[in-house]
């Protein structure tokens, strides 16, 4: 083969989900749209808030085309990255600058960028906890790294810290965290931020090195019955957060966010340049500049997450009346319920065979469980609960 | 240092032409901004064509936002695909189909997820041609290749077929070719087309190898006098051709082109799977949603190219005459201009004391010249010409 074997086997390989998603519409034609219950994909699905649109219009009108489509500078337009700040410095009391931003096409290019800035050689470790989303481990292998992860809290999806000190070395780099959590709804508590401050502390000065927690949020915004996620860069100097506007503003295919390196992180000003540079290297020239200026407009908006909070409730409370064990979400748009069987591959299948279509969470590192996205029509949950239903029966 | 240094160099050393435009700002506030002749940037300066702004407005009125907003999938959105594939095979008889492109974020990520998905050890070689685009260096490294170049054919600035010929080797993978090239303006012929396939071929068959040829043709559209560009697919089986918008439609800021890999090369199936597991590592997701759209439907159409014909004549007809010399460009926005001494770096700088900002081609491969950027306001060429007699007189 003239190619990259490693590239061709990512891009020839498609992803559980994907997959699932693609016989999904495929069954539709066979049975009917209205009797297949898709719950694969995290897509959002409510509309974007007015004030995107608006300004798409009011920029077109309003500002020349040069200005407006013209190249920003690579670390992003100055205004935009001003709204930023001044957002997150009123919201969070932060403290931060236009400086300590840099614009970038979406999460997963911020992931991208951080890793490659922080990591320098193939003996170099980058962490995660599970469940956790499985593109990380494509990212790592991507800055050259090691990649490994800490098995899950199951009682309640935080973090298991006894293993995660026990897992952290010489060698560790950084360490990705999400939260609210894809796939389990979980938003790290408080404690659990100061614990793991604490563990990275001690870690630091036990190996004289630096440890950078990425904090990837793309779904800080969308949390339910005000519960607080707590901005991880004031418990933790050495924090970098990774932000998308993909879920807050339902942006997901304009790949518009941000990296955000704070001043008192250790070396923080060679990190910045370390990040221009692999944005650099990566070819991202800069984010796109249209989208730029829209959220820079309408950073604070969201869409109407009432609209999920609906779907959450009206799943959670169906499956837990059935007797399906899972832990309240507070965040994103996921359910993380145990399957029920041990196998949770095979669960999916026979879930499937009720056209309940739900994602086996063991690429999610965390073996017998489910993802149910409920960032669907609410008519559809409504439709699949006698599927659910019937599912749980064949289990009795 | 706690990041990666190859990263904090790439990020901290600004490259000739940034510190040479900043320069530039500056000293607009002590002389004042109609003094200074700029020539540093290939920023578009011919707005956008209508369409691109009535198709924003218009989606945004007629879309729903998760169609508009949404993710498409990682190749592409099917119909934009579609309408690439159609105006190809309508203007240069290709014979494509959708499936043979894979949008991206501009022309430097059309580089360097192609690179990924060629590049498989690190005694892979990358070639190219002087004068050539700097950061293609970045994005070889990138891809964890080796990176040289053939010098420059100083007469012509075609392709200096010996020196390609004695660079080839087992390791070569692919060769990048510019056309209309930045800088030198100039659009390879037919004839150098041809003797380069031949070329290719030839060491094919001589290592038993595939060496993709990689045809980056960002500034296509943008040529002069009637001119062709040839459409390299059409002499050379191998051929990836990576595609911007930015120049076409002057949208350098919104990050929008593709990778077009015909089924005619070898190995087409595989090279197109290892270009989605690139563009997966790297971090694109999708390109963005909504300039997928524009794209779609304003393809085919320009800028208002006569404005830059306008600059050229203008610059090409007046430094002639003062006894500079240069090849006449027949594409881009760039006149390539021989230095008035050995040294470009030292000739830029006195032309600086004039206030006229040109580039010092060192970074291209290409040493004793300089490039001229014309994508300016044609009022600051005029302006800028008794600097440029100036210049030439202190030469006398």
């Amino acid at each position: 083969m003239s190619v990259s074997k490693a590239m061709y086997e990512l891009g020839s390989k498609r992803s559980v989900i994907r997959d699932l998603f693609e016989y999904g519409k495929k069954r539709a034609e066979v049975v009917g749209k209205d009797k297949v219950y898709d719950f694969s994909l995290g897509n959002p699905t409510v509309p974007a808030p007015e004030c995107v649109n608006e300004t798409i219009r009011d920029l077109t009108q309003t500002l020349d085309s040069i200005s407006l489509h013209g190249y920003t500078s690579a670390q992003g337009d100055a205004d935009t990255r001003q709204a930023m700040a001044d957002y997150l410095n009123k919201t969070y009391q932060l403290g931060v600058n236009k400086d300590n931003f840099y614009m970038t096409c979406g999460a997963a290019a911020s992931l991208t960028i951080t890793l490659k800035a922080i990591v320098s050689s193939n003996q170099d470790e980058v962490l995660t906890v599970a469940p956790f989303f499985p593109e990380y481990a494509v990212f790592a292998a991507n800055a050259g790294a090691k990649f490994s992860f800490v098995s899950p809290d199951y009682e309640n999806f935080q973090i298991n810290m006894a293993e995660l000190e026990s897992k952290i070395n010489e060698h560790t780099r950084a360490i990705i965290i999400n939260s609210p959590n894809n796939p389990s709804g979980v938003v790290y508590s408080l404690d659990t931020i100061k614990k793991l401050a604490a563990l990275l502390e001690a870690k630091e000065k036990e190996y004289n090195s630096t440890i950078y927690l990425i904090a990837d949020e793309p779904y800080r915004e969308i949390v339910y019955d005000g519960v607080e996620v707590p901005y991880a860069t004031k418990y933790y100097k050495d924090t970098v957060v990774c932000y998308s506007f993909s879920k807050s503003l339902s942006l997901p295919g304009e790949r518009i966010g941000y990296i955000l390196v704070p001043d008192e992180a250790t070396d923080s000003k060679e990190l910045y340049a370390a990040v221009c540079g692999a944005g650099r290297s990566l070819g991202y020239v800069c984010a796109p500049s249209l989208m730029q200026k829209v959220v820079a407009k309408c950073i604070g908006q969201t869409g109407d997450i009432n609209m999920y909070l609906e779907n959450r409730n009206l799943l959670y409370d169906n499956l837990t009346k059935m007797g399906y064990s899972c832990v309240k979400p507070d965040g994103a748009f996921y359910l993380f319920v145990k399957a029920l069987e041990d196998d949770a591959d095979a669960f999916a299948e026979k879930a499937k065979a009720h056209d309940l279509l739900v994602v086996s969470a063991n690429s999610f590192g965390c073996p017998g469980y489910v993802r149910i996205s409920y960032c669907v029509d609410k008519d559809m949950i409504e439709r699949s609960l006698p599927a659910f239903e019937a599912l749980k029966k064949e289990y009795e």
